[in-house]
């Protein structure tokens, strides 16, 4: 895909990450655009927020964007490697496109996305890397629980 | 695990199947226990009902049990085979074990969760079968939206 694209609708989960970070919220945020470049949904990990585990920023997104008859052609953009909830969700749905902020301070389900046909970026953005490198320094038991892990 | 309680445990998540069949929903329903053998949350697809497709009954059932720092030892109880999104959530926050009323009208993840060292159990429940076949010959297209199948 477009690069010039993809990096225009990562500053729009870029954009929900750092409203998450202001919220006091995990910093990951997410956009899911339509098959004709529209915006059908964005949001960000609502675990503190909401007191919600089962809102990561990717289905917040999705949630946002109502039901839809058909996935299509649409791209789910990401500030972090989606996690194998999140990869489940854009796989069971047929999300045709990921667009990846970074994977490098969590690497989650994107290459098994990747083997099923899902077209996959990695943009290896700075600003998404720093808001996580800092967030995990500063609240490792969060982020822990936030990817289950013990 | 214990088949006795199994089928105790079914009988939450077939009770959420039945409600959402009644309000006119996705007739899907699934409870999480701790590994007390306590019921943490439970819950049913809510797409019609809340027009929310990030919502299975795995994923409802998980948001009603709330923040968990571990789910070490929990057992994800559903009336039908997890979707790819719902089977992500069980290997992403490490749960335990699976209980899976049937996976006659839908064949999801737990083959793929059963090979990443959950426990799976499949109860092949008549019930649970008769709820979906109905439903899926009354509503396919509202079913084929639910899993995503053009």
């Amino acid at each position: 895909m477009d690069q010039e694209q993809a990096h225009r609708w990562l500053a729009t989960a870029l954009a929900e990450a750092r409203d998450g970070r202001e919220e006091g919220g995990i910093p990951i945020g997410a956009a899911l655009y339509g098959a004709d470049g529209a915006l059908l949904g964005r949001g960000r990990n609502r675990r503190v927020q909401d007191g919600d585990p089962s809102t990561h920023a990717e289905t917040a997104a999705f949630r946002a964007a109502g039901r839809q008859r058909s996935y299509r052609g649409t791209t789910m953009v990401t500030t972090l490697s989606p996690c194998w909830y999140c990869s489940g969700l854009v796989r069971q749905f047929g999300i045709s496109r990921v667009v990846v902020g970074e994977a490098e301070t969590f690497h989650g389900g994107h290459d098994w996305l990747a083997e099923h046909g899902v077209e996959v970026l990695v943009l290896d953005d700075p600003e998404c890397t720093a808001l996580m490198r800092k967030f995990i320094a500063e609240q490792p038991a969060l982020w822990n629980e936030d990817i289950g892990d013990e």
